[in-house]
């Protein structure tokens, strides 16, 4: 007989089966045990009846965590003993057969005990099996899947970008160091050179993959490594054509969310993800000057925004236009990384765009310098020496198109489609300041 | 009017049309000057006729992969005109608008001769706009979406696995250190301990990515950086179940290719790939018995296939069983990473196999321990503290059913699909011990 998933149980109502699994729950009523069985696809009760002496010797025996095949028969449980919280609560099996596959050491707490972060992660092999955490992974996943599903049907091309780089594209001090035999190379702090060389090839590409990032700061909001998803298409106008394909893909991913993880999102309390068909975009200045007058701070000087001024300016969009996305764009030139495009028509001000998704940026892109003669001169502006960038530049010194294109994190967009507040509840294995699993903890 | 791809003008004909893209090659013959555009879709011939006298102006200035938009009319070739090689050789573009969108310096080469691998490799940015090249890695993405789908098909849930680690799983040397605040980490050899903790949270995982290899050979068949697609899957009966899955996603992603690919297979020289409904499998002291008599090479007591011996055993693969693909199983125990699963009936020898394809390791896979003591044991035995290795220990600690996988590298694969000489050819960007980009060989 071959194994049967869980989920599928039903269609096997008074008939044997066979099914593998952890056992999540283990309740000793004396003469009868229930066991919780977890496999990958649900959960489903199973009691060890005492008229099976042998098994009962094994259920006695039996701990959280241990793996086991059950056989048994299924049985539609009596009205009054149905369960309905959990999708298989009107069912159980009467247990025939109990072999133990694996055993499992006492485990250091209950698995779906509320616990402080420092003890999750601590403990991530085995608090990574929980109902909750499997759902966010799972969320995460589909996320994944839909964007690459929108680009491969708008055309893009899928590349591997390099990981192990000489020069870095974003600039400034947060970058890993790598010992590359005789030399020192760097961790990527994003694909940006590569997807852009690849618009010269075939003109759309997207690549995931991780990024780096050796920033100091231990916040809610930041890992040292995560996952990004990258764009970057040629033949644009300007930037509003990737803000334009940008709210498309936003509406693909949650309606794809929507649809596929039905089961996981009613474990958050959440609303649904609103994304107009055009996600609404205002510049800069613009942003600033509403937070000037609905919340009285004065901040039109900055360069960027604080992260209290996305969550004002992610309610403002939420009231004025219904919507859980808004662009800001026009950032000014002298903020952004080299290859940002300046505005021809707003001197100072980049076609340069971030997304914020519920109150917290999520999304950078915008337009590119495609010209050679400018890009090397917006490297000297920026006291960078082209020399050291040759590789790169080869694109542009052999024709490059206009083009733009975006970076976008995973884990905050995963975090931020089921209301967690800390982006390492949506990373499985989060690097930090103090933290690679738990080697720097200890 | 909007942009059309150049391989749909045929449904165009004797209309007006917009193209983009880029001066693939221009042939002036006086009167008449003929530019072939290429865009992502294809490449057209257009010609600038001497009555459009502004136009024959701009198109006496422009000069190969310099980036054009083109306004006219296309035409049916006169039959006496067509060119049968090229799959839009029977239709041209009479030309009566270019618009220069940026322009090229002069190229160091024509991108399409033959050169040196260094020529190549130090122009990337020019030299992957051949159309050999955008095969190829039209190639190596159509393997990566068709590895991805028939596992999704398959119920593995893909995950990300980090690439900053603390102990690496294969152990040796051949590791890069990474500058992690005040500690030394490492970049990840393979996913293994991660894609097994997954185990206990999915049963059957899949996750693709770059690893890294810090070997100080330079050779044909090796990168210092490459793409792993690695799968691990739970409530295994031993290794050969790992063996029918294989067997299975490599007649999938053959098949793909197939289909999807028929115009880039047509330009490689190369015979259909031979996947039989079941990979035939041999031990490896069979392999090195056959390699004795066919070869009259004795190398029954070496723990590995040197690379001619895995020549030797594909060209016995290929006449014996009709299989480009063979399994080789039981490698010695010693020779084998720790979390290897030791087959109880054949002692000394391991439940892991490599997958040879065309005469090349192409992945290696197996069963691995599930049993926290046993692999505690095991640790011990080659001389590593089971200290070092806690986080990842939990996983076996709370309770994990038997299992195994396979880490298989994706520019290998592409390689051997192809018939491609050097790995380097079906790398983007290929990292080596004299090259990150043109970093090293300046």
């Amino acid at each position: 007989m071959k194994r049967t998933y869980i989920e599928d149980l039903k269609k096997h109502i008074d008939k044997s089966v066979i099914i593998f699994g952890w056992v999540n729950v283990r309740r000793d009523h004396g003469k009868l045990i229930f066991l919780d069985v977890r496999d990958k696809t649900g959960i489903v009760q199973t009691v060890l009846l005492p008229k099976h002496k042998s098994i009962h010797e094994v259920g006695n025996e039996l701990r959280p965590e241990w793996v086991i095949e059950i056989h048994g028969r299924v049985h539609k449980r009596p009205d009054e003993m149905v369960n309905e919280d959990t999708p298989l609560g009107d069912i159980e099996i009467e247990v025939t057969e109990i072999i133990v596959l694996s055993r499992a050491y006492e485990l250091p707490f209950d698995k779906d005990s509320e616990m402080n972060l420092d003890t999750y992660l601590d403990h991530l092999p085995l608090t990574l099996r929980t109902s909750k955490s499997r759902a966010i992974f799972k969320v995460q996943m589909v996320i994944m899947a839909a964007f690459r599903e929108f680009l491969a049907k708008e055309g893009f091309i899928e590349f591997q970008s390099p990981k192990i780089i000489g020069q870095d594209a974003e600039g400034g001090a947060s970058v890993f160091d790598v010992a590359y035999f005789k030399t020192t190379a760097h961790l990527a702090q994003s694909p940006q050179f590569y997807k852009q060389i690849m618009v010269g090839v075939y003109e759309k590409v997207f690549t995931t993959g991780n990024v780096f990032r050796a920033e100091k700061h231990s916040t809610t909001r930041h890992l040292n490594e995560y996952t990004s998803l990258d764009i970057e298409m040629g033949f644009i106008e300007d930037h509003n054509d990737v803000m334009e394909l940008t709210s498309k893909l936003m509406r693909h991913i949650a309606g794809s969310v929507k649809k596929n993880c039905k089961d996981e999102l009613t474990m958050f309390d959440i609303a649904d993800v609103k994304v107009p068909n055009k996600i609404p975009d205002i510049k800069l200045r613009k942003a600033q000057k509403i937070i000037g007058e609905m919340y009285e701070e004065e901040c039109s000087n900055e360069p960027d925004l604080s992260p209290q001024h996305e969550r004002w300016i992610s309610d403002y969009a939420l009231e004025k236009y219904n919507s859980d996305f808004i662009f800001i764009t026009h950032y000014p030139s002298e903020k952004r990384p080299m290859y940002i495009y300046d505005d021809p028509k707003d001197p100072g001000y980049t076609r340069s765009f971030d997304l914020l998704f519920r109150g917290i940026e999520i999304n950078t892109g915008g337009q590119r310098i495609h010209d050679y003669d400018a890009l090397v001169q917006k490297m000297k502006d920026k006291g960078l020496d082209p020399k050291q960038f040759e590789f790169y530049l080869q694109a542009f010194k052999y024709g490059m198109p206009p083009h733009g294109g975006f970076g976008m994190g995973l884990e905050r967009l995963t975090a931020k489609f089921l209301g967690l507040m800390n982006i390492k509840e949506a990373t499985l294995f989060p690097r930090e300041l103090n933290r690679i699993d738990t080697l720097l903890s200890e």
